[in-house]
């Protein structure tokens, strides 16, 4: 049995009743740590421009909810809006060793399809889990050769939201075979447009969404897919990839789970920046440093981080200051936090967030880079005014696994994402919150919106 | 200024008027040719699942026509139903050196949207030869490496589909720029499909023309896209081809119209198998020979050839036989012609074609290989059973530009299509011919369906 084979296996085999309680309660945190994600970009570019899309291509209403207008559709433009918006604050969660971004593309994937087919709340969180497991190991299959030149959470993310999907309707292992084939033949999406800050990151999740959910449904009516379309001589390894390990697909399946290694994001930037801010904010506040003291910040860094964030100069956009190391590091040293508030008012307006940009660089560290995507180490070293070297370090940046979020806080990063954006009033708020918590027990989904 | 500005700025000058007469008639002939295949593979499967999908996830009607079904639908789906159907009799059109199929790319889409936004038959025409002149460039673009993982039709037709619809809305090149990144960024498609005899050929098309399609749309609403994905370090080019050629993509614009190097295709097989069987049919008629006489035929051809075609041994299905060397030349040996009819009727069952494709081999042939692939060049060896050793060869298939198909041959041929599906009664196939002979004086396509 191939290692592809093995994991269909375990997909279509997979039962609620064996999944730790533990893994039902982190995927229920999960999910609303995507809504919040998801409402935070009500209104902001290019989310309409996908609303816009769906009303002039989709039916007038439908099945499933689009979050962020509180509109209705078929679950193919529910999923398509919904997975743009969950991308575009830079809040969604990450999943490290095969950095993907799972939920923006699992979730927005099988609500749709769960509201469109009548699941439950089970039913959804079961097949979450089918989409983050196989996700993260296709991720990690694909590695890191394939993160340099391919968006990730575009590529795997269409196979990650059609295994939600698919275990939706509870596929078996032949219909997970060639629903991996359907969807990895459309699997797409380039890091090229960091260069210009264009739209495409709001385009790459709604398609791998959207494209993973048409494949499920072609694949529940019959369509045939490539039954090697990972391992195969004309595969996705053999095209995207010069480092493909196909023993990660299969690895501990049913005993490992990859779900729990999911970390969230604590700052609003793109997540390269987060160990080497957590490691700056933890040494300015060890040694009561201010930022007028620091003369210069050489963060050392893993090759990934430079591959996607050493484009960015001087940001343009909100968007490009999530991904220049300088303005983050700015934002942590003159104000304290990176969170959204402070990415839209200060971020590119501020003199003393701009002057400490131009003192932070970017080092490769051959211990950082070795520890690469499994551990994302925090190293920093600051020279002072005065001419001290002070060096700080972090080994697990805030979100991941073993310094995590709690319910407290995930509830405080709900209500601040959606009141930055006005999306749900916190009344609202309170009752999107408790019917998550309650997610196991929900018969009827349609509510949820 | 690069290669992919210089052709984002011919797309965008591109005027009716410059456009010669001969072009402008070709793509009237390439037009009635893709109507006929789209026409052909009506209830065929994959088909029915496409169409079922755009009913189910579209509005109940549209501005654009289904043509397999005569149902409507928004743009979105009439170019994905439309695109799925015109690649599956494997009659559709070919470009040599690209190695792409533009026809079921670039016609799906840019019917669907002339017919959404009310453009005239004229405004058709410039919009995919638009589709045409840049996705052959691109192709060409790409190479032969990229060639034997992706499906160029897939990948590039993503971009050609997009450009010609950006045309119709008379994108300026700042807008094709963007476009082009939108486009490039959701191009996919893997040959894995081909081991499995899968549906995944149609998936391509029907993603190709939808997604440059939905590319379109998002652009002319203000969706940017990365302005290099051709050539930038983290591009199509960079992650997909390692022999790109980026002055392919400026290559003689406006003097040199790539769109009157397209082939027609004359036998109802892979086109890899064409220059064969017509250097066998032609051995065949000259010498007298038939096939009881024939002990053994070696076909000499170029790589593309053994990586699409080498997969099969004994095919299961009647798509896997257009796509066996061995089955395709012993309809030839056996029955003369390798139509829609003997594949569907004698492929799979005639114990005479079985025979003669044990008899079929295939060998990399250097010089066939060198032209390969701006000329396709056909050569055969054939043993006879009375131990005489005959050679095959010629230059141009039927069907390539210097021995194309007249319009009473491509009338012919599309009766014989729509007659095999029964998707049209002769008199409807005979208005339809008369509606695109007349192409450039219509200003209404909604009747053309």
């Amino acid at each position: 049995m191939s290692h592809t084979q093995a994991l269909a296996e375990f997909l279509a085999g997979l039962r609620y009743e064996q999944v730790p309680d533990a893994v039902l309660a982190r995927t229920e945190d999960l999910f609303l740590d995507w809504l919040a994600s998801a409402l935070a970009s009500q209104g902001a570019h290019p989310i309409p421009l996908f609303e816009a899309y769906a009303r002039r291509m989709g039916p007038a209403q439908g099945p499933a909810r689009i979050l962020v207008n509180g509109e209705s559709s078929s679950a193919y433009f529910a999923a398509l809006v919904n997975a743009a918006s969950s991308h575009l604050v830079e809040q969604d969660d990450l999943h490290n060793s095969s950095v993907l971004h799972p939920a923006t593309v699992v979730f927005p994937a099988a609500l749709a399809a769960a509201q469109d087919l009548g699941k439950s709340g089970r039913e959804l969180l079961l097949a979450s889990i089918a989409g983050y497991e196989a996700g993260i190991r296709i991720g990690e299959f694909l590695g890191r050769s394939h993160y340099r030149i391919f968006h990730t959470t575009a590529t795997v993310g269409t196979l990650a939201a059609a295994v939600a999907v698919g275990k939706l309707m509870d596929f078996g292992q032949e219909q997970f075979l060639n629903l991996l084939g359907s969807a990895g033949t459309q699997a797409a999406g380039l890091w090229e447009f960091l260069r210009d800050a264009a739209d495409s990151k709001q385009l790459h999740t709604a398609k791998a969404a959207a494209d993973g959910l048409l494949a499920a449904y072609l694949t529940a009516d019959g369509l045939t897919g490539a039954r090697n379309i990972l391992e195969g001589d004309q595969g996705m390894a053999a095209g995207m990839s010069s480092d493909a390990d196909a023993t990660r697909l299969s690895d501990r399946l049913g005993s490992r789970w990859a779900l729990l290694e999911t970390s969230f994001k604590f700052h609003a930037s793109c997540r390269h920046t987060h160990p080497a801010a957590d490691a700056l904010l933890q040494l300015m506040a060890q040694q009561g440093l201010r930022h007028e003291q620091i003369e210069r910040v050489e963060t050392r860094v893993h090759h990934g981080a430079i591959d996607v964030l050493g484009r960015v100069k001087v940001p343009r956009t909100v968007h490009q200051a999530k991904f220049s190391m300088g303005t983050v590091l700015g934002l942590i040293a003159v104000h304290g936090k990176a969170g959204l508030p402070e990415f839209h008012e200060l971020s590119l307006t501020d003199p003393a967030v701009a002057a400490f940009r131009e003192k932070v660089g970017m080092t490769l560290d051959p211990e950082v880079d070795a520890a690469y995507p499994r551990r994302w180490l925090g190293r920093v070293v600051v020279t002072t005014v005065d001419g001290r070297t002070l060096h700080g370090a972090i080994d697990e940046p805030k979100g991941d696994p073993g310094n995590s979020l709690s319910r407290p806080e995930l509830e405080d990063k709900f209500r601040r994402l959606v009141q930055f954006s006005g999306a749900r009033s916190p009344e609202q708020a309170s009752t999107l919150i408790q019917q998550v918590w309650d997610l196991r027990h929900a018969t009827d989904l349609k509510e949820l919106r």
